[in-house]
Formats: C-alpha cells, structure tokens, sequence
C-alpha cells in the first residue's frame, strides 16, 4: 500500500492534497487496487476508469452531508477506500467482508445501494426533493455510466428532474461499455459526440487553459464550445430538452479540470449534466486489451491478468451450444439478451447466427416485449436474462407474454444463490412470481444435460416456458448427441422408496441424494425425485407417493415463501392429502453475499436441516407400524 | 347508426369510400361512439380523438397484413367498429361482449393486445424485425398517445429501432392526455414544438396545399417548415437523435392530410416518427370540458354527459381523506403516483398539500425508485399505484425498496378483480409477487375505515409495507373519528367457533360471514377471521385453530396458485399441523372481463364452492365424533 493512500482515513484527509498529490495517490491506487482484487476477484476494469473521478468528488462535495451515488455501484470500490474502509477493503465481497456494490448499512457514505442498473438519478431525485423540502443545502450527484442510458427508468427520471427540483448533478461516465460494448442509438449519440471535432479541439486546450485561468473559466470555454458545436451536432441536446443543463464532455481522467469543474457545478442553479470521457481499465494493460473479462472477474495474476481456467463446462455454454444446435435446425428461433451476451453465453451463439442474435441494452422490459412482438410473427425467442435483471420484466411476462399465450422461453442463468455478488445479484425469488402467472411453464434442469433437454422441449411448446439454472460449472455430465423433448408436467424418479419422497428441484438432487443415503443408513426406504417442472407440477406422481410416505422433503434453491415447497403442499392439499411436507430452502430474508456452501450451512439449506426436522416424522411412523404391528 | 357505417364490414369498403364520404363517416361513428358508450360506458375521450387518424390508417394500410398495434389500445374502438365488429360493438366491456382493449383472439386485425401503456413501439419492432428476417413486405406502425412516452419502455425502445430495422412507423398521437393531463419533460417539449409559430403557419397553410398539389407536396411543406423551425426549437432533434426521421406535427383531424401523409410514409425506407396533433373528445362537449371524467367512464346520458352518482364513499375517496389527515399531523408524509391521480384519488390531496404531491408520469419504476429515495432521506412516501400497474416496479420494490428496509407505503388500488376492463387489469398476482420479499408488511382492510387503520399502522412501521383494496365503492361502514393503529401480525377474529375456521381476506370478509352462516344452520360451529395481515401470518391465532377445528377455509380475491390460502397452508405445514385447508380463490387462468359477481360464481370464487369442499370434510369429523361418543 501507497505512503499516501495509508493517509487517508476519511475524505477531509483527501482535502490537504495538492493535484501533484492527488494524482500520486490515483496511482497507489490502481496499484492497490489490482493487487488486492487479484485475490479477491472484483469489478477492476470499472474502477480503474473512475480512480480520478471520485477523487475528484471526494476533494470537493462532503459526504455523507452531501449525498454521492453510483449508479449500479459496482465502480465504487474507490469510494470506499477514501470513506473509512481501506483497511478492510481486502475482504471485499469475502464472506463476513465488504459488499461489492454500496450498502446503506455498510457506511453512513453508502447513501444509497444498488446492484441492477438505471436506479442511481430517480433515487438522486427523491432526495433532492427531500432536501427541497426539508430547506438543506446539501448537494446530491449521481454517477451514471453510459450503459445506465439504455435502462427506462433513467430517462422516466430524466423526464421528471427539471420539473421537481433546481438542485442535481447528474455525471454521465462514459466509458462505452456496460459489461459488454453499448449497443443502440444513445451509445451512438455519445460516441457522436465525443469524436466531433470542435470537443476534439476544446479537449486539447482545456488543460492548458484550466492551468492558466482556473476553473470558471474553463467552464466558459466548455460552453462555448459546447454552443458552437450545436450548430452541427446538437450534442447537448438529448439532456436539453430534458432540462438537465449539459456541460462536457471533458476527461475523466484530468483531476485539477475535474475539481475544478465540480467546485462550479456546486454553484449552479439549475439541474446539470456533466459528462466525463473514461477509459474502463486504465493503467493496467491486462484490463485494456480484455474489457469483457475485466467487468468482474474471479482472482488473477495481477502481473499477467491471467485467471486459472474452471475446467468445466458452464451451465451458460450449455446454454449457448444447445442455442446453437437447435438454431442450426430451426430458422425461427431467436436470441436476445439485454446487456448479458458474455454471461448469458450468448456470446458464443452470435458468431453462428448474427442476424439471428439481439442484445437490446440493459433494458430488460423491452427485450420481452420484443420478443413477444416477434413471436406474434411465428418466430421463437429466447430471453436470455439471469433471474434477478428478469424481477424487471414481471409486468411484460404477465401482461405481454403469458396473457397473450406466446411462445417465449425464458432462459435465467444466475437462479439461486448467485455467491460472491450479494442479495442485489441472488436469484431466489423467480419460482415466487413467476409460478402464479397462468399458461407458463416453468422447469429447472438438475445437470447440463437435461438444460439441453428442457430447451428442446420449451421450444416444441405452444405457450411461453421459463428454465431456471444456476450460475458457473454444471456437474460436469456427459451430453447426449443430441437433446429430447421431455413430457411436460412429468417428474424423474431416480431411486423408488416407500417411507419417504425426497424431492430436489435442479441442482439439489444431489442433496436429495445425500438426504436419501443417510435415511437408508437409519433403515429407511427413500425415493428421489427429479421434479424436473415447477409448473405444471406432478399430480400423479405426487399422489402416488402421497399414498405411501409418511413425509415429503423438498429442496431448492430459491426462497422457502412460495417456492418450489409451497407448489407442493398447495397440490397436496386439493388432493386432499395430509402428508407433511419438510421444505427446505432460503429462509425469509435478504441472504447476504459469500460462499455458497457456507451460506448454505448458516441458513439451514441443507441436508442436516432436513434430517432433524424429517426424522421425528419417519420414526412416529416407525412407532404407530411398529404398535399397529 | 349512420347508413355509410352500416356500409363498411371491413376496411376494404373504406377504401372505396371519397374524402367526403369519409368525413360522413367520421361523424357517424363520433355520433355511434356517442349513443353506444353512454350504455355500456368505456373510454369515449380517448376514441373521438383518433376518429380520422384510425380511418386514415385503415384508408391507407391493409390489416391484417399490415400490422396495426395501438398503445395501452384503449383508443382501438374505432378499429373494432371498421374491422368487423360493428354488429357486436354494443356488447363492449359487456359480459361475454367485446374486450375494452386489442386482443389477439378477438380478431386477426388485432395484431398485438394491451392494457398497460409503453409496449407498443417494443412490440413493433419485434414485429418489424421479424417482417425483415422473413423478407416480408408489410408495413409495421405502431400508435402511441404522447403519455407512452412518460414510460421507460418507450425510449428502451427507441433506443433500438434504428438499430434493427430500416422500415417501421411509428404514430405520436399527441393530446396532451393520458388518463390526467400529462407531466415532465416530454410534455412540455412536444408542447413547445406544438405551440411553435413556424408550425402554426404551417398548420394554416397545409390544408391549402394539400388541396392543389396532393401528399407529396404536403410532405415536402412539413419537411421545411420542420427544418426552419430547427434552428429555433430542434423540434425533431429528440426522435431524430434516436434514429427516426421525423414529421410533423400535423393536424389528426384533416383526413385528407393524414391518408396522403401515410401514403408517402408507406415509401420511406427508414423508421419514421409521425406527429399527429389530435383533439381528445372531439366532437361532444360534455368530453371536451371533463376531460378526466370522459377518458374512461361508465354509463352516462348521452345528450348531457351526466352519470349517475354512484352515493357511496369509495376506497380512493378512503385513501385521499385518510392521506390528507394523516399528512396534516406527519410533514413527512409525501403521495406519489403513477399517472393515476383520479383513479387513486391522489387528486383529492393535492389540493391539502400542493408540495408534497408527486405525479411522475406513467413511470411505475420511476415513482418507487424516487421514493426509495426520499425514504432515505427521513420521508414516508405512500405510492399509489393500481395492483396491475404495481408489476412494472417489482424489481424496485425489491431492490431499491425492501432489500434497503425503506419505509415506502404501497397502496394498491384495485387489487382483486377489475370487472369490465378485463384481465390486463385485474390485480389478481400481487400476493404471490410481493409475499415471497422479505421485510414487506402485507395488508389487506375488510373496509374503509380499517383501509384507515392500515394506512396509519404503515405509516409507523420502520420498514415497507403494502395495502391491498379493491375498486369501487366500499361497504358504507361509518369511519372512526382518527384513524388507529393496528397490531402488526394480529387478525381479528370476528366470531369464535370450533368446527371450522373461515378466513375472509379483505373484502372477502361477507364470504366469510355468509359461509358460517350456513355451517351454522346446518349445525356446525364457524369461527370468522379477518386476518388483516397475509404477512406477517398470525401464526397464533392459526395455532390455536388448529388445535381445534377439522378444515379451514380461506377467502380470497386473488390467485389461489401462491396466494393468501397458501400462505396459510405453508405456516399450517411449519408448525406441523394436518387440518385440511379449502382455498377459495381465482383459478389458474387469465380471468375474462365481466360483472365480478357473474365471474365469481363461474370460477368458483364463491360460497357454494367452499361449502362444497368444506362439507365432508367436516361431516367426517362430526362422524368420528359421534363413533368416538
């Protein structure tokens, strides 16, 4: 750790440094922060790009007085570090660490948390509406990427700032990346904007200016710059006429402009967007040759930037070689992602069919309802969208998709406990709402294989389907050449047994499994089911065993409140069963970010949880056989 | 009905039809519209102003090779009436009649259904773009009132269509409307270019030009009137920065110029955006003065425009009254709505408390995240959005809402059933989405003056909570003086009994009553429970009961798959109890429109059903009863 970066505790200590200063500690860092993150894994790219830019906010606004969010947050690593927490900062999204994105309860300096993308200028709005209100004077800026202008709800908030408050600072970091490259005509607008040459021309001499004049006056120079390009281009236009006063765009990375230029905002009157040119990466080479893989990566080689390779084949591949072979045979089915190619794997399907692949920005409700649109014309769309973004398309499944009974699939990487990235990023709630909405169905592939599978069999259904599977390595099964439609509604029973039926939904089959070999160890005879679909669920099967066991275990991955567990005692009792059901999956609360395995064991997701609390019913059967007999 | 609208069975007979005849016809069906609607009520504002506009698209296109989608389509009646549904018109929003919206089953010239606003350019592009994969040759154009574009889906969208396609039209029908006068940025920019000199000259002249020199020449006018006003206004520069060529505005009530315009924009080669300036109501006075009243109404005297005062206080009228008490004694209190103010009755506050009333467009994301905002910031914010509505901000409400613990009060109009409007707006999922976050308290009042206590219990609690509350009038019960706190987690038993416990949620309560009623009579002991809270469970009060009765029964009006009744059934599971639990509730399927009390008994929502179910099983008690006697 730098000399400098050990100084500061707090950003008053940021306050004393000179620009010479500033830009030393910018790079111990960088230094820092590749070192550390090669351990823990982390967001480097982004940070990289904004080590200067929160410097820059750090020196002139005063949080937690001041309120400063970062739209996702996941680029507020720097921020973090400046406002109390570089000792820890080594924990970072460990277990019991630091969390990746800001955390209201984590620093009084987290003012607001966020995770999914889009949220940063409508919360920005409500609070300064509340300072409008309440007669403060404090500032609130929010830091938005560009990717950010791809989303709705920012431009339902742009829509609405000028009209509510006079006092908001808006920072468009431009970096034209999301995870993957921007896509659409924003992405295009910014990019227009910033190779046209008269800001070509203001960039060159805004350092040489703002060294000999100070900050004012090189505002001066960026508004007339900015008005004698209107004549060609308009640049300022798009947040114009939202009523947001535009200014920029400058570089992100020149830290006596960027002060200098914060220092002015603070005295303007009026809404105001600054927007600030980054490079994702920088200074660190590893990061600038792999933007996609630099996002958010696992633990490198922080000399190399090389990552160990997971050896196994992914749930996402799968995903994307399945696409691939079902697309070869089918010329109606289509791909769209919002944002995700490189984690969806849908990366890997768009070389094979370019025309036939669509990644339509972080814009989760457009992508489902462009599918639905597409799919009125007798194409097959997949949305390839990882089950928390998908929260953001609930209404267009209902209102678009299910009520309209067109044949969407739904593909939702990330279902369950998605580890290291928190409670903005788990999976737990799709069964939730996703099980209630008529006409859908709704599966989850206990390996690889059998994703393959359920991909075929949703694109041979009439209606719309959804598949949920986990994040990261699948079991590492063998594929079939080629994959089977499975029948719908029907359950895999994978060892028969007359004491108790152990269900485990998708990846929990080897708890099963496991719960399976102990009970046989106590004398038990247990059967294991693959339920293979949530919905429509397994009557036979179900009433079948209801007939013969003295209790149901269920296991999943997704919240206990209505999940996979509640699907089966609802269908227990209309068939008049009085069967107990042992469920066992997330507990009602946010589960925090860490180890799967561990967060497993602290919540009673496990086989022990199931074993204390199935056992007292298996032995009071054992008992009443035993008096009966 | 007028002798030229007898004439047209479809849109092939328009097409024959002079500009003069068509005139004719615009004013018969105004008149028709008129006559019908003041029957079966339905959205007459809304539908008088698009008269021309829709004749001069079916005039020119060809449905259903064409594709034809209209936003939200509560303006697609005109649509019905030329495209064969002129004989069933009277039976619109009738039982069994026509859908008050477009719906894929109704007709093949219904291309894409819709209910909730923002969807229709999204929809269009996947249609678009299939039409491009296919090598079709139909046109795609897709009509949005201006209130679409309050909505995030709209510019998600936008932000694409240049991107995918080269050929697609898109229609502003810009009223200044949407259910209430519009609000934020857009309105006042698409006000602003209206209002503009250069246009309005243009305005004066257009019908002159387009009488000696046809379309083309029309177009060419509008192109240069467009491109002088540029450099005052860039008027076209919002839609052109996002890749769409514009036009416009031109007037939506001059046929000829609307059927050449959409002539020429048949042969542009590029997305297009056509600004049709159109007069909400036209036609009929009593419309044009209450606009709001008129946008969408039941029943009224055709010649005055009178409806009958329905004499009984609402649940709005409930939660505007109570709102403005409580505001009185709390400054902390802040109401924020969705583009609804009429509906909810937030426009019955305004007027108490002007600063603290938030109307943030038909922007549901928006509103939750803005209010998440002020949270942090010490406000209690109640946003007041309809159950339907409420889908769109899922994501939010977990997200920015739960997940951080904020005190955002949700009240949810229209929860249950929404009767004539049909299944895009029926609340039927919203237990089954919100019931499965954690920290969210969910409520639901058996009337107005409990709608009262919830609202003030909400208003104390650390964290977010939900009430849901149906449409319509309430039960007539008198409201206490102030409005009382209840105990978070605590039903209210009604009456005691042991046989059976019946749980009636909300407005379900009289189901409940009458059910026992009947048990009574026929000997049985009923307990009545208004459980008042679906989360937190009493899970006493349900461990009492189970000690001691042999069924419960569980009134709802929601979906039975994930609902209040399986909420019960999961907390029966937990602590180990076998009664058996009868779930009264809406099936598994999209419910029709219709009259509630009609749609209850035929979907089983009703007493006779429970007491179908609930009978043996407690004749089968009372048997043992008297064997074990």
């Amino acid at each position: 750790m730098g000399t400098l970066l050990e100084s500061i505790h707090s950003p008053a200590d940021l306050k004393c440094l000179n620009f010479a200063q500033m830009a030393e500690l910018a790079e111990e860092i960088r230094e820092f922060l590749i070192q550390t993150l090669s351990k823990t894994g982390g967001h480097l790219g982004p940070n990289l790009g904004v080590v200067e830019l929160t410097l820059a906010l750090h020196a002139v606004f005063n949080t937690p007085a001041d309120k400063l969010l970062f739209d996702v947050s996941h680029q507020a690593y720097i921020h973090k570090i400046l406002t109390g927490r570089l000792d820890r900062f080594d924990t970072i999204r460990q277990p019991g660490g630091l969390n990746g994105f800001m955390l209201r309860t984590e620093s009084d300096h987290d003012c607001y948390g966020a995770g999914h993308a889009g949220t940063a200028l409508s919360a920005a709005l409500g609070m300064a509406v509340a300072r409008d209100l309440s007669g403060g004077k404090e500032h609130v800026i929010a830091v938005a990427g560009d990717a950010a202008f791809t989303n709705g709800i920012s431009f339902e908030a742009l829509n609405n700032i000028a009209e509510q408050t006079k006092r908001m600072i808006v920072v468009l970091n431009d970096n034209e990346w999301s995870i993957d490259r921007n896509v659409g005509a924003i992405a295009r607008y910014f990019h227009r904007v910033v190779t046209n040459e008269h800001y070509r021309n203001f960039h060159d001499s805004a350092h040489r200016i703002i060294e000999r004049f100070g900050g004012k006056a090189a505002i001066t120079v960026a508004k007339r710059a900015e008005e004698a390009a209107k004549g060609i281009l308009w640049p300022s236009m798009l947040f114009e006429e939202f009523g947001l006063q535009y200014f920029g765009p400058i570089d992100g990375h020149n830290l006596p402009l960027l002060v200098e230029t914060f220092k002015f905002l603070k005295t303007v009157d009026h809404p105001v967007l600054l927007h600030v040119l980054t490079q994702k990466g920088r200074g660190y080479q590893p990061a600038l040759d792999g933007q996609k893989k630099f996002h958010g990566l696992g633990p490198y080689d922080p000399e190399t930037g090389k990552t160990k390779p997971n050896g196994q084949v992914t749930y996402a591949e799968t995903f994307a070689n399945t696409l691939v072979e079902l697309a070869n045979k089918n010329d109606r089915i289509v791909a769209i992602t919002a944002a995700m190619p490189n984690g969806t794997g849908l990366d890997l399907f768009r070389p094979h069919h370019p025309k036939r692949y669509f990644d339509v920005g972080i814009a989760e409700e457009h992508a489902v309802v462009f599918a639905a649109g597409m799919a009125t014309q007798g194409y097959r769309p997949v949305c390839a969208i990882y089950s928390t973004f998908l929260q953001r398309a609930f209404d267009p499944i209902v209102h678009d998709v299910c009520l309209q009974k067109l044949p969407v699939v739904f593909c939702m990487d990330r279902a369950g406990l998605s580890g290291d990235d928190g409670p903005t990023h788990h999976g737990l709630f799709d069964i939730a709402y996703l099980r209630g909405i008529p006409e859908i169905v709704l599966m989850a592939p206990k390996d690889e294989d059998e994703l393959a599978d359920m991909m075929k069999t949703a694109f041979e259904l009439p209606g719309p389907s959804a598949i949920r599977y986990p994040r990261g390595v699948g079991t590492g099964v063998a594929r079939k050449a080629e994959a089977c439609a499975l029948p719908i509604g029907k359950a895999e029973v994978l060892q028969d047994g007359s004491d108790v039926a152990i269900l485990g939904l998708g990846p929990m089959v080897p708890l099963a499994q496991e719960l399976a070999g102990t009970l046989e160890h106590d004398g038990y005879s247990a059967a294991v089911i693959n339920p293979r679909f949530v919905k429509p669920l397994d009557l036979e099967m179900l009433a079948q065993y209801a007939q013969r066991v003295a209790a149901f275990v269920t296991f999943e991955d997704h919240a206990k409140m209505g999940g996979f567990g509640s699907a089966v005692i609802e269908a227990l009792q209309e068939m008049g069963s009085g069967v107990p059901v042992v469920r066992i999956g997330w507990p009602d609360r946010f589960i925090e970010h860490g180890k799967v395995d561990d967060l497993r064991a602290r919540h009673g997701v496990s086989v022990e949880e199931a074993l204390t609390q199935v056992t007292p019913l298996l032995v009071s059967r054992k008992r009443s056989a035993l008096v009966a007999g």
